[in-house]
């Protein structure tokens, strides 16, 4: 079952027009919220950043916060995982003619929820490969829009290489990960892209950053290079459904023979006490 | 009526899944094609821009030209207007789940054709204005891809600001605009951006060069800067529902003075031309 216009329909049954803008244009955004024995992650995180990209195109949240939460609540409880992952989307909506710019109309949204299966241990205990690319998309990934097609495009050439995530650098930075955000951990201390217009202002990014202070590491939200990755001691991703995962082989080549690193323990850990707290 | 996978439906019963990936991820190609006294026009070259679109994302084209060809002429025949602009998109198809990388799946086609308005004698005589902006769109601008949520966005700019056509310009060179592609007029030497991955390779754009050529004037498919847009003798856009137009006045300054160019009477003159010839 999932929600489509106010109403709770067999997936099978969702369909929307061929007008709608989403379909027409990308013009839409979404949120991906995990879910943790039940109990919704940081939602209220993830409905202010919705409500930021919405603003930033200028569509209308036509749902209060009570809203969102009720309507998810029916399809957590309509599905027998514990841990799930809500996908949630809203485009401008559909017009009467394709047009580029726009007239006010009724958004459109979209929820689905499916199970959540994390990485296991052993899986983490052996670290992710990784490649990098130039950084070719638009320059507002602050929106987290559905005009994904450069991601898509970066996310097969993850999986015709068999490697994790597509590491983008712009200008020699590392900005982000195609479905990710970025960290490195060398001489002690944490970097990770600032944000701006050029990545997502991740919300499990900040719960990295929350663990890594509450670890009492030392973090500089500064860009780092692509160079810097080859004598780098750790690396990492983060994503809301990957959480926080260690990449070892970047380019072919090992990060610290390998290994992965301590700092990745200690926030992978205070990440679940926050996931379960 | 309109096509969509098949079948001639009513506009408003043409619906698809929620899963499809161009409402999911923008993941799909388009075409614009005019058809004047009932021609298609250019039909051929359409379709091979188009197949060069779903190369690069690696869709599959599953019908020959023989079937687009069928399928556009019974949408013709279905509308009164002599003048039409078809409307043909194809995406990646719907899948089970979401997820950014792709597998072989159907993919989605939808055509509609609406009747073609273009612009009068009297408007045309006035010029237009158009406003210029950084282009921030992402780097394959070559494939003629939906999602384009940059380009409503500068659309919708134009609109609010009561100008024709928003005109981008990439480390200061002018590049094209949000849906038409630009040419200068400066010393009796017609500029416009080379064909790359910065812009399309508008049909349209092959059309005006193709007149450019017969009016005997002198090309060249390099780069002007906006700076030069200050010192134009002539600026005009185009696209295939727009023609060749003339803009007079860009950022709120006249172009010479306000004063359309004998250049571009030529060249609209031979492309009036090879429409109907």
């Amino acid at each position: 079952m999932v929600y489509l216009n106010g109403e709770f329909v067999a997936k099978a049954d969702a369909k929307i027009s061929v007008m709608d803008r989403g379909f027409l244009f990308g013009d839409g955004v979404y949120e991906v919220i995990p879910v943790y024995g039940r109990r919704i992650f940081r939602l209220d995180a993830h409905l202010r950043r919705l409500q930021k990209s919405l603003d930033a195109l200028k569509i209308a949240n036509t749902y209060p916060s009570e809203k969102w939460l009720a309507v998810i609540e029916v399809l957590l409880a309509n599905n027998p995982s514990d841990n799930q992952s809500i996908y949630l989307q809203i485009t401008r909506g559909a017009d009467q003619k394709r047009a580029h710019s726009f007239d006010k109309l009724t958004p459109s949204v979209y929820i689905e929820s499916n199970p959540l299966i994390p990485k296991t241990q052993q899986q983490l205990s052996q670290g992710f490969a990784a490649i990098t690319q130039a950084d070719i998309r638009w320059g507002r990934c602050d929106i987290k829009a559905t005009s994904l097609l450069a991601n898509v495009l970066y996310s097969q050439q993850a999986k015709e290489a068999h490697v994790e995530e597509v590491i983008l650098y712009r200008d020699e930075l590392i900005t982000e990960g195609a479905s990710s955000n970025v960290f490195m951990i060398k001489n002690d201390t944490l970097f990770t892209h600032p944000t701006n217009q050029h990545i997502l202002a991740g919300i499990t990014r900040d719960l990295v950053l929350e663990s890594a202070k509450a670890c009492q590491i030392k973090i500089k939200e500064s860009g780092f290079s692509r160079q810097d990755l080859t004598t780098a001691d750790e690396l990492w991703i983060s994503s809301s459904t990957r959480e926080v995962m260690p990449i070892t082989r970047i380019d072919g080549c090992e990060i610290s023979q390998g290994k992965i690193g301590q700092y990745w323990h200690q926030v992978y850990q205070h990440y679940q006490q926050l996931k379960h707290g």
